[in-house]
């Protein structure tokens, strides 16, 4: 049975990486996650951290994409409000998640699970939550949108609880030939071999690496037969020109 | 004369960064550099080399925003389809700017200027360019879009060239204090300040570092003196509850 294209987009919020103070490594995290269990990011979008915004962003994107993940605004400050927007964008109640109480109540010790940590349970209401090995608190999802934190070491930790809950197409496959050349040296036969391979992704990435120019070709598809064909039609002209190759 | 606010999106076009292959940068130089000249970055998206795609969003988000940017997709191959989408989104026609055919011509060798180059001279109709200190190839602009290529240091390089095309509004003036704290134990606190303090925005991002937790406060506006007095409050409830300084 043929599986179909599956996609997703990301929602990264949070105003710390609009203002340019941190630096977003999320998407890169769960990007090639979802690529290796077949899932494509489609789209990411960075917005702040505004109740109508988040609304708005979720409601329009989880009609358009299999999966949501959003990253950022679950913890117990006056600034994280995800949860309390996720639950008015699905027009549900906003109140305590009695399994995410359970654990958190058990997670710390006596007296010190107070107001602020108390915050971190409140959830839209039937949301089901993805455990958090690293500190305790669970994110959540409802529907397709899956809510992590932002805090990039706990989100990687929980991409394990999530693997039984997102369901993938074909797994993308990827070749990467890395050139001692220029683009432009090579940029009309790139596009030939494009023009004859038009169910591949060719993707052309200059790169500066130790005091050399160079060009990686990276080949995208779902079929490695075809990648392998299209990898041996660059190599043909890689030959041709006498370019060097760095790596492959 | 009070400034009014002014607010730009940036449209990252790449597939390398939405497969997780290559970490986007572009965003926080342009964050940085803009929060600098008082231009609030309010949003990021990140969308695939697709002509369709790239003119709905270039479409979409000029008319939300004082100033676009885009980066990637203006080098000489294939998948550099950022100058013909733009052309389109603006419906104006896709040809050879004199200007920058000049800029090359003079720029390479003779007969380095070959087809792939010259790719790069294509621009939209009287479009602006912004000239490129570091690769010869200007980017360009047209009406509030300006496009910028995705390698980081070439782009870096191009903001000078930006300098006189912008009018920024007030800077935003931002304040870290650096606490050895958790969020838990400051949320109330910090929701309070908040109350009090409407038109300050004020961040709360917990750290890691050399082995220990800690909490950035980060507060955020155009006006100095609120900061100040914003900042004093914070430190009221710090000493209050024998809150260890890291930085401020």
């Amino acid at each position: 049975m043929e599986k179909k294209n599956i996609n997703a987009a990301i929602i990264i919020i949070g105003n710390e990486i609009l203002s340019g103070r941190t630096q977003d490594t999320n998407t890169g995290t769960l990007a090639i996650w979802l690529n290796s269990i077949g899932v494509k990011v489609s789209e990411v979008r960075v917005i702040p951290d505004e109740e109508k915004i988040i609304i708005d962003n979720v409601n329009t994107l989880r009609k358009n994409y299999d999966y949501i993940f959003t990253s950022g605004g679950i913890g117990p400050t006056h600034d994280d409000i995800t949860a309390s927007s996720i639950s008015k964008a699905f027009k549900k109640k906003y109140q305590i998640h009695k399994e995410a109480f359970k654990i958190l109540e058990s997670y710390y010790k006596p007296g010190e699970f107070n107001e602020g940590r108390q915050k971190m349970v409140w959830m839209p209401e039937n949301a089901s939550l993805i455990l958090n090995p690293t500190s305790g608190a669970p994110g959540f999802y409802v529907e397709n949108v899956f809510c992590l934190p932002g805090v990039p070491s706990i989100l990687k930790s929980m991409i394990g609880s999530l693997k039984d809950k997102i369901v993938g197409g074909k797994p993308i496959l990827s070749h990467t030939i890395s050139l001692r050349t220029v683009e432009s040296e090579i940029a009309s036969s790139l596009s030939k071999i494009q023009e004859n391979n038009k169910d591949i992704e060719i993707g052309s990435y200059p790169f500066f690496q130790a005091g050399k120019l160079g060009v990686s070709i990276v080949l995208r598809s779902e079929d490695q037969s075809k990648i392998n064909n299209c990898n041996s039609q660059i190599l043909d002209f890689v030959k041709e020109k006498n370019i060097e190759i760095v790596d492959r």
